[in-house]
């Protein structure tokens, strides 16, 4: 399957605002987890069914629903009733084919972005849909699989540490941020370590191996490239006027964020350009090897090659050739066979070939 | 015929504003289609004489005339006189060659770009020029030829599904020109999918045939370049302020429009540096294979020539040479070619070379 | 002469608004042809003294004057002092490497532009200078030599055609850059078809001349971006706001002239593309078939070299040399010889080499 | 470790706003150095608790406090404490990863850069984070070890010379970045005197350790530009409007930083493009050399091997070979090889390979 | 030394503002020439001491002070002196390591640039510092060495050619200005056909002569580029409106100074994209006719080594080797011998190598 474009086949001809499920589902049953929180309060609980979040709907607290698994168009359909979200959004959340964006319609904000982790296994970046719906009392992230990612964000809540249960549901959307950029850092320090150990290989054993390998690099900087920088847009679109939902406060988080995020993909081009410069430098080893070939090749075929012609010429039959009879015919040969090969070797001295 | 450029012979040194078509007849009589629709009423039918229309230009319901084949210049002379738009407009409409535009003159909008379909016997992506105007009351596209591309809109209309039937002219602009997007997206992808197949191919087999590929894709995606990338800048021209038409709840899915035709246009440039990589590996590929061909070469040549002239010395046929007549000469003979051969392998084992 | 830069040398020195003539001289004497419409009135006869005209200065009818042959210097210092036109603007005028543009100084709107056509017989792209400056009821077109580019214009002006006749000297200036740019859009279309027609021989005979034809097409394409480039900051140009002397009911044309130019650059841009693709394609086909040949070379080598060593062996004259008076030694000499050749086949079969 | 990017993996899922070092720690105990001065008055003594400082917190003279070795975060978290800075702000400091850049929280501002020096052992450019919080009345500064660039400054402070016993904690901070973009001036200005001396280098002998050494530089320029380039802007974001704290007069002092800083990254661009050209003009050298090891073999090949065949011929026992018994045969045979011989150099003369 | 950047090191550690010389004495003793016009007067005489200037102060004529030799600090510290020039202005004109800017203090304008020749001895490109003050009244010019450049101008002064008698310090300005971009033009063509010529010896004759030749351009073009893009803001940024002292009627004259600098500019890069095409063409042929010469030793090594092997059978000394019996052996050897010559001729012609 194309890797760097998610299929949308089944979408066509499909009215705008339909909902259909693009991608893969990646787990069996959606799940989905609550926790209720304000600066004194503090509930938590999976949900099975909606309605028992009915009473929440009017409180003041801060809300915020995850939902393992998107692919149950029904619920998600059912979630944006009970929230009452714009169908369009919904249409976004089912995407996961999906570029990092952040959309608003009337007072409900979505910002829609992709989670990686590295696969040890098979060296790949895997990638994730989040979506974040934020509203001024909840907060409703998708994801399409369960995971830990947001367990840390969970233990600060349930821990009452930093300014988390102070604040609102924008400070609760930054955390959860922070946290994939935390992510999307850890990955290309880790590619970017790989990437630096092939200098010294390039140049000692430039092998298929390490073509194969910078190669294989090269396409996953692609890769994260592609998900990153629309991602980089996304604080500032936050932060823009006509966006609600950001307060005053949280609004340097936000701008941290997005410094952290132009580091990352100044990090990420460093090292396409070095992945360039390394299949660069590999290609300038390999002729430089071929060159040592060559050469080896042209000296020794040019020393032995007019040296058996003389010998061959002593070994023809004609019933007239004098110097077959001389007496020091044999010294003379091996005489002129050393000069020549002296007089060629001084020849790729004076070349700079040996 | 240069592809990427479509003739405009015929238009030199006419006056700017003199309808002439630009482009290849597609098909032999232009077909006229009508739909009438608004929340409660619906009628649709062929047309044959623009005075059917008649009746339907004082009233409110949407009218959309659909017009197949645009080869026939008077009859879209007619077309532009009956509903007054502007001859500029009719002059691009008929120009095939036309850059995907949004134009307005006066309370009349145009929009024009490129519908695409993949022609699976030519492995070639075809284009089709479509005009959409849009008026309060009416609206009307212009196709190169008949199909059905716009058949699921259509279907939308009759069934009243969504909200198409509550809606203006805009909402219908914004389902069709989905529908050809949708049609872009199915496009990249389908290529996508070629292209990534082709890493393998590179890597192990590569020959003229693999580089034949790789060059008709990277003109492919070329071509899809050069038409989506104007596409793209066609919502954006219509939610700017000065132009009239577009209604603010339609917005929002103009601004989706947008941001899918990012969105491909993103996997397009992808796919355009894939392909210079797969270039590149194909010719790194290549020359390690050279290197390989020229390792085989010396070898053979530098074992064998220097043994090969000592086998030259001992077939000459001097009368004083004394090696020949030694009891154990053959076997010393043996033993030096032996110790010639060893030395060069070993030689070569430490230059890496075997 | 270096082709993309003009000889100033004669300037040097001079002081600014001296009048000097830069550029090479392409006719003998300068023709003046008059042109004076109005809706109603059409006079036109060629001119030989600029007192011919003091009638025109006070009339509201559109005057325009063509002057053919620009390096008269006296001339044009008169028609400068009888339009009272800024000597800026005069320098302009007569510097025939000047960059396309608009100036503005009081109310005189100068538009410089180059007129390109192909001399078939060098192959390559003639550029002439052409500059307009407008007037509220004066237009005066400056040419370098005689030609009938825009006699089709004047053609609309006499049989009275489209809105010529009641339009400004704005629709004039903008009919006569319209038809400059249709000569530029054949011309893009015209270097297009010769430059796709080339990627087959590439395929299939890439040689020298070949290579000989790409470097002088993207030097054409060289030179037509260097001319086109700043052409479409005109239409721009002229509709800003501090530029006077440009209907409201006119701007639509300019705009429309402003997506021609934009398309013909993108062409050009994608033409310059292909030729670079093209030499890359040369580059890696001629690869491919050097690799051919040192396949050919090694294993022709590879096959003969050691038994030719086999035959030089038993070419030697050792008196001792047993296996020479063997019954069957030729015949297992043969069968080693045929083994070597098969297994060396095999081993090059197995490299994919055969 | 990864040159290019820093570890952050400490920092994984704790709470935005923690403090965490990142980076390696590079002394062994904190510094902190206390300047206090105004037009009249000097004080300057090392200090060991927070508490001494108290005094001056009121007093309207500059105080510069000096702190080397950031890796003590309860230092840190005291001296926030103490000066009230912003956790956000802190938090910077602390990451030694962190890139050039102003934030602005409240009233304080915060400059984050790197201080670069060569280490001529290993030819590799250090690096090391400056962060510098300005107030009213306090500067602070954190490096990440003890040195003496600074020196220069506290000397002009103890001498009264120049404007900076005058001015305020902005002007200050001037005096401080000057001092650390003169020594980036001094290493780009000191890089480049070492490539360009690589040039003859490449012409006359173009081996693997110019080629390392090559490499090496574009390694070290890419780092610098990746330390420069975000640094350039800093200027500019303190000259914004809505950073305060930058008196009128202290700005063309800031437009001047800026405008080296600019020229900086010019000459890093330009040295950039050298190493780039130089890469080719290796691949370029080294292809011609080939080609001329390649003439070699094939002039020798290909006058030796015909006429070695001949040779072999004449060195063929059939019983009928009649050239044998000829008298002339011998001379006749060299005669042809000498024809042979001279008209191959002929052939090669022509093609000019000799 | 490096070139593409002026040594600083004496600087480092100075006070901002400190006055010093930053580059190579160029001339013994500075000169200082004054020129003082206004409509009906001209007075001009070389000066010795400031002093002489006292009177000139008050006057409302134009001041026209040119020094040549900026070595001297201590004088440009009494000439800021005198005119009471802001510190970081004069540090400015010390510094000949100097990017082209302009910096406005107070009422005093600095513009700073490079005065470019061509020295045909070493065919380099030279260049001089020069520095513009500008203020209401006066005008000084700062050069490093002594020459004609603006002789031109003074020689227009005096014969009251033209408006600049009548204008003020700007449009003398413009006027010093327009001649070095004069200079900058002529040395562009210049090279520019140095350049074009260039093409038909690649072609024809590709050694490493023409090689060097290009690199050389090469580096010139990269000097000017620095040189002149940056020149290329100085008119601009001269009509910002918080810029004083450029006159309304003096504006088109600058705004025609940019035209040509973007002229220029545009050239700088076309010839830069040439030499690039030139290094491909070179690396092109040399790769065809590195082809060239592996065809021809393919053809005679496939061709001579397997009939030497022939040769050789037929050589050896087997005591049974019944061909060397037969009567009709040796013309058959020879019919084989031309039997393999022709068909392997064939497969040559047939691959296209002959």
């Amino acid at each position: 399957m194309a890797r760097f474009f998610k299929k949308r086949e089944q979408n066509k001809g499909l009215p705008p605002g339909a909902l259909v499920f693009i991608g893969q589902q990646k787990m069996e049953q959606p799940e989905l987890y609550l926790i209720d929180y304000s600066k004194e309060h503090l509930e938590e609980k999976p949900i099975q069914r909606l309605a028992e979040l009915e009473a929440l709907r009017a409180s003041k607290t801060i809300t915020w629903l995850n939902i393992d698994g998107i692919h149950d168009t029904e619920l998600i359909r059912e979630v944006g009733e009970f929230f009452s979200i714009h169908p369009l959004l919904l249409e976004d959340i089912l995407n996961t084919g999906q570029r990092a964006k952040v959309a608003q319609i009337e007072d409900t904000l979505l910002i829609t972005m992709k989670m990686l982790n590295f696969d040890r296994e098979t060296s790949q970046v895997k990638s994730e849909q989040l979506s974040i719906v934020i509203h001024q009392h909840f907060l409703i992230t998708f994801q399409e699989r369960s995971g830990d990612t947001f367990e840390a964000v969970r233990e600060r809540i349930r821990g009452a540490k930093g300014r988390i249960r102070h604040s609102g549901t924008d400070y609760l959307a930054y955390a959860l941020l922070d946290t994939v950029v935390d992510n999307y850092i850890y990955l290309v320090e880790h590619l970017g370590e790989n990437i630096e150990e092939l200098e010294l290989q390039i140049l000692e054993n430039p092998d298929k191996e390490v073509l194969g390998k910078i190669n294989v690099f090269k396409r996953e900087l692609q890769f994260l490239s592609k998900v990153m920088r629309p991602a980089k847009d996304i604080p500032r679109q936050l932060l823009r006027e006509e966006v609600s939902g950001i307060e005053k406060k949280t609004e340097p988080f936000f701008r941290d964020l997005e410094d952290l995020l132009t580091h990352v993909i100044e990090s990420l081009d460093t090292y396409r350009d070095l992945t360039s410069d390394y299949l660069n430098m590999y290609h300038t080893v390999m002729s430089t090897k071929m060159n040592d070939v060559m050469k080896v090749l042209t000296i020794f075929a040019s020393i032995f090659i007019p040296i058996t012609f003389f010998a061959g010429v002593y070994g023809m039959n004609f019933d007239f050739l004098p110097e077959l009879h001389f007496k020091w015919a044999y010294p003379i040969f091996w005489a002129i066979v050393i000069g020549v090969v002296i007089s060629m070797l001084l020849f790729f001295k004076r070349r700079k070939w040996l």
